[in-house]
């Protein structure tokens, strides 16, 4: 059974009495580390999942050749799972500004355990949602790149190759957003624990 | 700043103790049903990740009908999408049955904070594996349902009725998997907070 005891911080600590903090004081400098650790992590998975966006929203070829009764032509929304993609990691990407205050709180109050709660529990659900459209973006992905035989699915990279070099970009370019997720979570749990 | 002081538990508490120490006994009370909540939803999780991986592992059907040269037929290693789905699968019911232990330690001693932060980091990083694996099959799955028009993937669930009711229910008890995890890791954070 635990009680918190909270220790007003003051700067005007005499000699005898710093030897007794010195400990808490780490802890709170591992937290306040975590939370700034936290802050450019933010940043950084930012720029992945609005970037796997932008670039998976923008792609679009057509090829200079047509028939009487078609065009050939593949974007984006040709496929449900790059619709899904473009959405969710717009998502994704709008959630993580939203939660930027957040984490300036817990920089400038370490110890505060509220914010963090709730950023560990949203990381988590928007952890699965980039996780479930990056996997099935890969695996539409890996069919264009190597079609399938038993279902008579040809692979199309051949043809539109600019189209598959940039949906390629964006799958991987959110997969640096998932990697990122698990380790906002991680360094989360770790700070919630370290008391 | 705060410091923590460990105040032993007694059954001996005369009646004045009583009132002093009923708040901590709650939050204890609180992280032992946590705990118990934990270890039931982790076995709900090995039975869907592990059906999950017996149902897609079984998928397979042969169409009554063969030309001279070609037999028709889908299995799950038709696709590699579907076989990353069973290996993962099977990967994930793996490390949930390792995890019991350490659930039953969180539940034996409440609030030992060292075996519920090595289960919330790798329940994460299995989160994110499940989420893969189910959300690339899904993706071949709905493939397999409507086909594709401007690449010309011809819907195969005509043909292989019985392998895609196969494959999208395998489908559907990964994302009950999934679910558990979310829940798992959001129960965990808020046991780990509660001091």
């Amino acid at each position: 059974m635990s009680t918190t005891i909270d220790v007003p911080e003051s700067s005007n600590v005499n000699l005898k009495g710093k030897a007794l903090v010195v400990a808490p004081a780490r802890a709170g400098g591992m937290k306040k580390g975590i939370a700034i650790m936290d802050f450019i992590l933010r940043l950084g998975a930012i720029a992945a999942s609005l970037g796997a966006a932008a670039s998976m929203g923008t792609s679009d070829q057509t090829l200079p050749f047509f028939t009487q009764f078609f065009q050939f032509e593949a974007s984006y929304d040709s496929f449900s799972a790059f619709q899904f993609f473009v959405i969710t990691m717009a998502m994704v990407g709008g959630y993580l500004v939203l939660s930027l205050p957040f984490s300036i709180v817990s920089i400038v109050r370490p110890h505060a355990t509220g914010p963090r709660l709730l950023l560990i529990i949203l990381d988590t659900v928007f952890l699965t949602l980039a996780t479930a459209s990056a996997a099935s973006a890969a695996s539409i992905v890996y069919l264009a790149h190597n079609g399938d035989q038993s279902t008579n699915w040809l692979a199309i990279c051949n043809q539109f190759g600019d189209f598959c070099a940039q949906t390629s970009g964006a799958v991987v370019s959110s997969l640096v957003a998932v990697v990122i997720f698990v380790l906002l979570i991680a360094m989360s749990a770790l700070a919630l624990r370290g008391q």
